[in-house]
């Protein structure tokens, strides 16, 4: 049902804003601008103010793309980090999503995208540049490619392995396979199959491990 | 998965406000976050202005409590409609969808809310008492219930009865029965057998308006 008789112009130029955003229709702005409209007005300028504010002040860490407060990421400041070895990433979600496993140590550089004919956006829309900057001034061991398994994902790879593939520099991909907890009858067969072409060594302290809670 | 690291501390005061918002989790607020990020400044500011704007300016009608940009409401304040109806609803929302209807020309009573105990609303939550007030005063025929068909929206519905019902004026619901376009064997036996005991006499103009494409 879509409303074309809004009671208020502010309400209707509200409900427009909101509907701009991805994923939220008409009925769902309308509902998120009745629940602002019945918040206190304090609150409602917070939440306005909060968005104006991040838009102005925030920060694209020179060296890595990532959003920062600072010129200089908390990650690429930090001197406890392995600098010596970058993953590349498409976005600043993906960042905050490896940074969540606790398992990387790493430094990180955000493309801020992925080559996509489709859309528009070629190698030079990306900060393909400033990643080989860093491989050819800085002292990288290994570039670990952290893209999607798509298409797209796959065309960016190739295209950075090309770029970097001159500099002595070890370059990996994240490793494919089953998930942790999945059963093998739901997989999908091209992943069951690289799994099996990258099979692991067997590590028998895992069991182990999974039983102490360190794992999971 | 929840985010620990946010990369910024602007990034995560957004995040935070849009969570805040009903239906919308981290994920999702981020990802708003992350959408205005990318789009122009003056586009972000228009969006936070819009909703400060909004709830510094809107209004509430006088005479039924809709939103409105005036003191009195546009349709309070159309002449062409008839005042001496008046449709009493939850919530701005049910304004909007009877009035997408375009088969109603009375006015509206927006109560604020319905009776539930449960949350702690009462009678003296809604503006159940400037409904009585308009029905004393005013040359008011006849009062449309139009309320949820729920525990809660009957025990409001009873309650206004009993208020109103000492004023020389017909209070009526509205009809409930199978909806149009539904197949009768998906019909609840309460709809149905409410829609057996409140039958209409047959419209054989019906077809010919459906026919016409006046209906539907």
């Amino acid at each position: 049902m879509t409303f074309y008789n809004y009671p208020s112009k502010l309400l209707e130029q509200a409900v427009r804003e909101f509907a701009k955003l991805p994923g939220i229709g008409n009925k769902t702005a309308l509902r998120l601008v009745l629940y602002l409209l019945k918040q206190e007005t304090e609150d409602v300028e917070l939440f306005g103010q909060t968005i104006i504010e991040l838009k102005k002040n925030v920060k694209h860490c020179k060296i890595c793309r990532n959003i920062s407060d600072t010129d200089i990421c908390q990650i690429c400041s930090n001197k406890l980090r392995d600098h010596q070895t970058i993953c590349v990433v498409e976005n600043i979600r993906d960042v905050m999503s490896i940074e969540n496993t606790n398992q990387y140590n790493g430094v990180y550089h955000v493309l801020g995208g992925i080559i996509s004919p489709m859309d528009g956006i070629g190698p030079g829309d990306l900060f393909i540049d400033s990643l080989e900057k860093r491989v050819s001034e800085g002292d990288i061991h290994e570039i670990i490619l952290a893209l999607s398994t798509t298409m797209e994902g796959d065309t960016t790879n190739f295209y950075i392995y090309k770029r970097l593939n001159k500099y002595p520099v070890k370059i990996t991909t994240l490793a494919r396979g089953v998930a942790i907890g999945d059963e093998l009858e739901y997989a999908d067969e091209i992943t069951l199959g690289r799994s099996i072409i990258n099979r692991t060594p067997f590590d028998s302290t895992l069991a182990d491990r999974k039983k102490d809670g360190r794992l999971e």
